[in-house]
């Protein structure tokens, strides 16, 4: 059965990386899979939180936010609701994670690297796109630490991408956009490395538990997507980098 | 290689469930698996949020938090940070779809379910506490409401229960204690029904990325544990009230 | 007139106190009078706030706080509606207070001792029971400093108990259950030592102002409660350190 | 001996009422007692809140604040710090009790007064001069209701006015400026009707706690204290709407 | 002298405007001026404010916030300093208040048009550019309505367009940016129409006042600079919306 | 047309600045122009904010409120809704500016100076009272430093003060009280020095835009009514602090 965007049940949507979107920060990118959009930035900070002062360990950190223009009803602000939402915090603590598990926190000094996905289009996937784009800016932050002389290396050993998959109307899928989503039985995010190992899997039945069987599938489908992302990202990043990162 | 408490790498803690914990909420517990200790209420209000309103449908929703002195180093109250902290975000959204996940929200009327799960005392494994805890609370507000004549029958379909994996140093243990948890390389969460069915799987590679083989381990490991708290769930509901969910 | 659970007009409710009731803080003890249940903790910092920093002295602050499942309608949460309500801010001050009236604030160094109220259950008095209850929590943190060495005595120089009274239907009753609260003309709370000294009096005509005879009459039941009270604690506490106090 | 202003043991300082001080509120008054001064205002809405809506009675509130000006080091504004101050919150719900005693809650509609006391200069006893010209504030707007024709009579029954006593080196004094006050090792604010009645009694052993003796000594001082005020309050109300309140 | 991009002291900026940037909200673009990046989107809700209802009016508000990433050095979230910054909430009134001047809020029923304005990259004049965006997006939104037959015309009577002009060393700058703000004496910034009137000037002597005669100048190069604006706001919008507003 | 006090179209409200009104700041005025009263204090503090900290200079912020019973519907206070708003914050901003752009930051030390302008009764106006008497509240401050001797001189180098001016019924007038204020077709606050500069112009065209000509107007006004508060600002502070900021 055709999607509604025509693509078949284990296609990603066209996915463009633009990197060095904006002048200010020390790595950025525009990811866009299909018609969501999420713009990526790094910062270097030469400061640590309190937990890792003195320890010669650095932190990798991000913040996740949409913009009141990027959902089809308008997304009211954070500031005015008075507090960050449940669904963003999780989604930030999920990027954060990610990044940190293939990052060499002892290889780049007393440092965080601040990473900030802010959401200028939705359409199903926001934090995957978050994951697989601001591992591209972060890649660039740290470039930008060797260029300097501050590091040697990049201090990552593993590339990561994220893709979402689920049950919809019995079938499976991969990359749901917004209008698959809502009517799908189970939704998961897989972050994967390019070693095809998991980094983070959260499934949910959002309206019905869901047997081994169907978690298999949707682990395989998970790995096409990823691979398929790995792919962009290394084309982004070059050879050099890409080389020193799965040589690591 | 025995572990901490002497239990083997496939044993839950000692479960105890305390039925009828607190005299003034419509259903109360008090879970205590090992050392961790919470408590779990829930209130019935006559009332549902705005996006329900003149749906006919009711609403399942929880709150979770810790006391000052449940945990080593005392903990700072949300109302004092001026926020809730992003994990107990996290953890009451899992506990929320959890429950929902097997309620017939359209089988109670306009009504909201609160749940309440806080945390006496945290020797790990607080949030699967919780699930398994809170389902028995709401189970018994519903028998409220069924014995007053407001509902015909408990609108939920399957017992819900919850329970941490994870590797540490190399090896696959069931239901973790914060010592075990603390140095675990994969940490997962498990929600489940009695049909062995997946409510949630949240699994993460806190230091490392985790391969296909290490999830199915953990995943089998998992079943084995919510297997165990089914039946304490079972024993505490007794035979009427558990045939009747078994057989929705 | 016999009352609500069958006490004379001059008995406290069933009290008691048990100690060590969780593992991680310094102090920790649940006190239930009647129906009310109050977890009272006690962890040690060794940190002083700002404005006794370097003056050799240490400081006991308290918090207070009632689990949402606690009261006969649900407590919506401090930091749900953005901050602490009024009345837990005035409770935690009156404890504060009461505590360090006794304390001998040069005593232990430049520690803070942070006690934490939470009300389990609340059937009236839960300010007084955190009163009574906290001051052993304390009373334990400080032995702890002394066993391992830090302090010589403890630096605490009498008792402290608290209890309410009030005019219900035109009498006088020693330790208002809520039922007996919410109807009181006059409400008290008393705070004293073992030396029959007043530490606080917080008298409020609800309804109607009292005369001073009235005043009499309740300051006479207080006393009777609190050496009720101070028996229960000496037990508690154990002869050493119970005459420890009562010489210093 | 003389105090430091030169009162005797038993003087209330120097204390003014100006009467419509401000031209917005329904009533308004600048009490100043000594040094201290402070603004009452009184606003009728014809609104009552949630929870007495339907019933018939109106209510009255009050809100304590004072401005960063009117203390020795700058006072911070609340809404910098976020929240409210615990002492401001106590004050005002002391302020909101005392004049509601005094008041038939039935004999208004359903409106709400809102009393706010703002402080322009602290100088001890700010809480009780708020108590003793709300008052008068809150009677000039009930006349404006009646002048209007919305209520027949005045729905108080008694005057109600408020004084601080304490003991400052071995001394029972009455009125305590706050040289004096910083000092007192018991500080106790003593509200009370024109009929000799108690409507709050709040006695603090600040560094020590008091004996029974004291304690009478204290009260009879605050009696003459707002015997004293009673006589100034009913010179600014004027004979006839005082008539009306002794004879309610 | 030449300025820092070459520019003469009386050009504008390349300024380009991308219109129907965004899928989801009723009007929006994205403006850039040099290396100044604003989006802004208009969402049209069927409901008003309190104050409003029942008088037949409609409401145009506007909100302003920068990304984290917009700025040399990372701007910290309003959400987790936990409230907007003062600058944000000027510049969010200034541009409502721009709107509003032009638009006949009788004109199209009981609707709020709300304004976002987010700037994607900082570099100097990010009000003006969101004042002289917004126009556009909020014109979009009216024709909107219009094509669905729920309002007659655009109820806009003229263009507004937005620019700021400065004194950097003694010469008189039109559209400053960053690095010559930075260094300005005085900073202005005109909002006004295309009848050559103005909405609002708000000029600040950064460092010292200024004289009549700078002002006059000022005034001018601000005139030459929204007559630039006016020019391309009228080709995106094309003939005959620019016409209908001209000559309503 | 004579305006609603009788005032001709180019005369401020009468204005009195009382000195030294409060005991505990280190300046304090209250200033009254017809029935708008502020109360304008300063505090000298020991330390800068942590971007001035060991650069030599020292700072001058201020902070705008107005109390609740300041206007004619009681205004609810920032601490109760939680925030600040916006207009408040847009005002304490115009002050801070205003007074920080005549005074030579470095020529008092790494001190910062509080000013805080307190709206007692508001009818119009109250923004350019609060610029007018805070800069003798804060001249007053300097001078303590001066009597002192921790500085040589005062270190500012003029006058300032602010008034508004607007267009109601097609009629230019100064000083409007908050009837005219209500009724303006344009509205503009002017902030000038006793050398004819201009600090600040803040001009608005509420309900539709503004000539050339109308601007040209408005700002002679606002320099003659600059002109009358020079004169009362130099009374008060009395010939030779005058001379001293004259010839600075």
């Amino acid at each position: 059965m055709a999607r509604i965007d025509g693509r078949t049940f284990d296609s990603i949507r066209d996915t463009k990386i633009t990197d060095e979107y904006l002048i200010h920060p020390d790595g950025s990118v525009l990811i866009e899979m299909g018609r969501t959009k999420v713009i990526c930035t790094a910062f270097i900070e030469d400061k640590v939180p309190g937990f890792l002062r003195n320890t010669g360990k650095g932190w990798v950190t991000a913040e996740y936010d949409m913009l009141p223009g990027s959902t089809e009803t308008r997304k009211i602000r954070g500031v005015k609701r008075g507090k960050q939402d449940g669904r963003s915090q999780e989604i930030q603590r999920l990027i954060g994670r990610s990044l940190r598990s293939v990052v060499d926190l002892e290889g780049f000094g007393e440092r965080t690297i601040w990473m900030d996905c802010d959401v200028i289009q939705a359409d199903g996937g926001t934090r995957t796109a978050a994951v697989t784009g601001s591992f591209i800016a972060m890649i660039k932050a740290f470039s930008k630490l060797k260029e300097k002389g501050l590091i040697e290396k990049i201090p990552v050993n593993s590339f990561v991408s994220a893709v979402s998959v689920g049950v919809v109307d019995e079938e499976n899928l991969l990359d749901l956009c917004y209008e698959e989503d809502k009517n799908a039985k189970v939704d998961m995010n897989i972050v994967m490395t390019d070693k095809e190992e998991f980094i983070e899997i959260q499934g949910t039945g959002e309206e019905a538990p869901f047997s081994m069987g169907e978690l298999m599938n949707l682990l395989d489908l998970g790995k096409k997507g990823c691979r398929d992302l790995f792919k962009i990202q290394k084309e982004i990043l070059g050879k050099d980098i890409s080389r020193e990162i799965m040589e690591a």
